[in-house]
């Protein structure tokens, strides 16, 4: 891997660690991640501190990928597609001081290979996904989802699975 | 109609077909698609090559367009839309290997004149949405939707027709 | 407070009112809107005319702040979040002739101290959310929440209160 930064109108890359075949669109915000060999991100994405891509993943475009989500091989996320890594964010403490990095804590989110995110979903911190599932556009995955479900809506659910 | 391209830090646009008086705001990538006179189309927006949008529309921020997408005139399309053009998204194959332009089918959606699209609206592949039909904010949108009907939820259900 | 405009190739801020240590990231469209001392901006934000943010928020990436929007301090705004200030939105009057200023009426939505509004969370125009109340990711918000309300779904429903 190779560690790439750019600091370009269009570009805000900051130590982020890329394999073979990357491909990195228009208006692209990452920082302190990874992307493995061959993955693609499209235009107004976000990628944290953090974040780990496998290889041959397609990031679509307005996507949001925050610290602590781990990304295997051969992923499609959709378009507008959020991942969250805290169960209570708050902006202040209850005595109203601003909220530090110290004042929350980081919860993880495993999503397996060869799984297809659909368009506008949003993953709560803190569930896996299990390999080649699928979820439904506009789903709000709440809860761990086994390899190969079809799950839709929200809260989603499981409708069937994949042969 | 002219054609447009524009490779400035806040636009990247490329082979824009766009009427009298388009006007396109700040963080645009743009490329193939056609623009309709009057049109406006808000900061993060994408879209795609093939995407057809007619007179008089407006496009709000941070909406995504895609490839296959027709929008006939008038149509207000709300902040953080989403069209879809692939039914089963996939990163790669069964084999592993990553998938190409080969390996999936565009389907086509088509939204009539004056439909309002409410804000952070999914609307699914191939689906038809009537003349001046009200989309709710947050609907997703999985089946056609009859000409001035008003539909909300996840999935998207008919509440009432407008007069 | 002091008024900053920035024309950059990562910022576009017009007019916008800033107390002391506001932090604002990169790809931001404001103009005309007032951010409270310690607030930050993430990626991806526009925040139009007459939204007024107070002291210590925390404005998320791919988030909407439109008119007529009021955040009291404190809050928390999840990322990919939309505001709305207009009921019926439509591009075009009855007439076939596009919509002005002149053809809508502004609705005013108010956020109060201390809450958190979840990832992908959308506010329709218009209501109330009272202090520290908690909108779960996903959510899309019809009417007013009670403070310390948490509510989840499409549409929000409250589902417990915080103590």
């Amino acid at each position: 891997m190779q560690v790439i930064n750019e600091d370009s109108p269009r570009k805000s890359l900051v130590n982020v660690r890329v394999g073979e075949g990357v491909k990195i669109y228009n208006f692209v915000n990452a920082y302190g991640c990874e992307l493995g060999e061959g993955t693609k991100v499209g235009s107004f994405v976000e990628i944290q501190r953090g974040a780990k891509i496998g290889k041959n993943c397609k990031i679509s475009s307005h996507t949001f990928i925050c610290e602590g989500v781990t990304i295997e091989d051969g992923v499609f996320v959709g378009h507008n597609v959020s991942f969250i890594n805290d169960m209570y964010p708050r902006a202040i403490n209850p005595d109203g001081s601003m909220q530090t990095d110290d004042d929350w804590e980081l919860v993880h989110t495993h999503v397996g290979k060869g799984v297809s995110i659909g368009t506008s979903v949003t993953i709560l911190g803190g569930v896996k996904i299990g390999d080649f599932a699928m979820l439904g556009a506009g789903a709000v995955i709440t809860k761990d989802v086994p390899s190969k479900a079809v799950v839709v809506g929200n809260p989603a659910k499981i409708v069937r699975y994949l042969d």
